[in-house]
């Protein structure tokens, strides 16, 4: 090779005196901290002692946990991980408002479960049908068309649906704290991938505004989609059919899927998450394994053992026993949301 | 928000003083062009022209064709875009030694098709059994064990093995000029991608180190996994199962489930390519799409239309009608491989 470390060295402050430009031409990056100096909005407990000790641990060159920077991978489910997930998961409003949006051309549904108690506003009486009722749902309103069609779709609603309780945007309603980790965490030389139960085309027309994620670095569940020429024009179109869940034991399996490597940090809220940490934590060398607990009944929610929409309880066992972080949003999180600081 | 341009400034000048430490602590990037300046080993023809004249439009800010960062997104196809694939794909060649280390355990493979004629060094007998044959080969070579082991197997192998006709190991096989133009985009802001029809997990061990392009940013074929805990330690099984073909209408398929953008730019050499091309040039505002043709019969292999690997036929007709840019290897390259330079 006739490269020498000064040529690269060249080619890396070219990069950056563009990314520097770039950033000037840009404006603010949506998840950089609002505050002065790394996380913030953290109080200075065990939580974020833990995560930044971490942090230091894996970058800081000579480290025994030193980790390369190719290998920098920090894995975040998003529902009550990221953004809220009460009192249902996001992506279920806006399954239930498509329902009402398409009711229209469907009128055999005032007649046939599930959607017949939705129509009423019954959301409990849909709930009830468990996972075969919102599967009905979300196929009835999640294919059909093209993704370019399923996307403009997605990218109406969130820019106007307003959450039942609070009124704000549902983007509104994702974690300060989180927020500043995720640019922590990239400042540090970190990928930053979401791993969620939710739709994979649900997240990504909006990930990369509101948390800085690119649509390359979300996974989620999935339907089928086909490739085929409409009058000439390549279209993909969704398909009725499940291609893969990803929460459960399905977590892991789509981490090494979309990433193949095994995550240097992950976190998590629910018993969803649990195989993914057990993933991350079972790697060789350090590993940092983080549970939010939803404890502020005020200023959020308070759930865990009991509840149908985020339950914690195995994982919540588990964390305990081997010393995973546990962050209290009660007493770890100055604010939940950005808009308290406005 | 309370950030400012300035903290972001900031920012975004301590990673690149982090990038620069670690371009520093790692020595050469393996894909830096080996020439002075971009696409050294290209003859200034309509080819480099093309790509060159793209890539300074779309990165220009102003240009009317200017491209995000955040949407800079480039394909590459594998077998024959960036590594040679005759006389057989480089897989297959490692699913045969595959089979010849196992048949010891397999006795019933000497009197069982594909085996007996593979056992036998008829590989054209193997061949001519089809996809069938080579699927079954695949699956009994692949599957059966945990993803670090055949990872570990993967390793070995492309470390060792040597291609039949030129006696270098696989990884030398690679484009010089290829990997000059995967460095071309990478120091212009672009993410490449690896799309090819092969194993993922045949690719990922090595094509950072090889391609610079890191494990969560190929795609390819892949067959499913299944999260299981082996005495308390979590590990991910390979089933003898497909889970996903990543070829022809595959291609625009495995782009928007992985990478969830339409690339600006995409990279091609055969059949297999088209739709990958197709949906790319679909795309609003500049597009380039790139065909490479193999017609080096002296420095590599010449083979186009009617060859049984790499067929390029109605992707050429195609690219004719369409005005897509077409590399002629011979005539377009200086050198094929980087061992020529040494």
């Amino acid at each position: 090779m006739k490269t020498t470390r000064t040529q690269n060295l060249m080619a890396a402050a070219l990069v950056c005196a563009l990314a520097l430009t770039t950033t000037l031409a840009q404006g603010a990056d949506p998840s950089t901290p609002l505050g002065a100096g790394p996380l913030a909005s953290w109080n200075d407990g065990k939580a974020r002692q833990s995560v930044m000790g971490f942090v230091e641990r894996v970058t800081k060159p000579g480290s025994p946990d030193f980790v390369p920077v190719v290998e920098r991978i920090a894995t975040f489910d998003n529902d009550g991980t990221l953004w809220s997930e009460q009192p249902m998961y996001f992506q279920l409003a806006f399954a239930l408002d498509r329902v009402k949006a398409l009711a229209p051309q469907h009128p055999e549904w005032k007649t046939t479960e599930p959607f017949a108690s939705l129509l009423k506003g019954d959301v409990k009486g849909v709930l009830a049908g468990g996972e075969p009722a919102i599967f009905q749902i979300v196929m009835s309103t999640h294919a059909g068309m093209t993704t370019e069609e399923f996307e403009k779709i997605v990218r109406d609603w969130i820019a106007t649906a307003r959450h039942p309780k609070t009124g704000r945007l549902y983007t509104e309603m994702v974690y300060q704290p989180m927020l500043e980790l995720l640019a922590y965490l990239r400042a540090n030389s970190f990928k930053t991938f979401i791993v969620s139960g939710g739709g994979i085309e649900f997240m990504r027309p909006w990930t990369e505004k509101v948390y800085g994620i690119p649509p390359e670095q979300v996974i989620g569940s999935s339907i089928k989609t086909k490739f085929e020429l409409h009058g000439g024009k390549p279209v993909l179109m969704r398909l009725p059919e499940v291609d893969f869940i990803d929460d459960k034991a399905g977590k892991p399996v789509g981490i090494h899927k979309f990433i193949g490597q095994r995550p240097t940090a992950a976190f998590g809220n629910s018993d969803g998450d649990l195989q993914m940490l057990q993933w991350t934590a079972a790697g060789p060398d350090t590993r940092l394994m983080v549970l939010i607990h939803h404890t502020d009944a005020g200023r959020e929610w308070a759930y865990d053992r009991k509840s149908p929409i985020g339950r914690l309880d195995k994982a919540l066992d588990e964390a305990q026993a081997k010393g995973w972080t546990i962050v209290d949003m009660k007493k770890d999180w100055k604010v939940i949301y950005p808009f308290e600081n406005k």
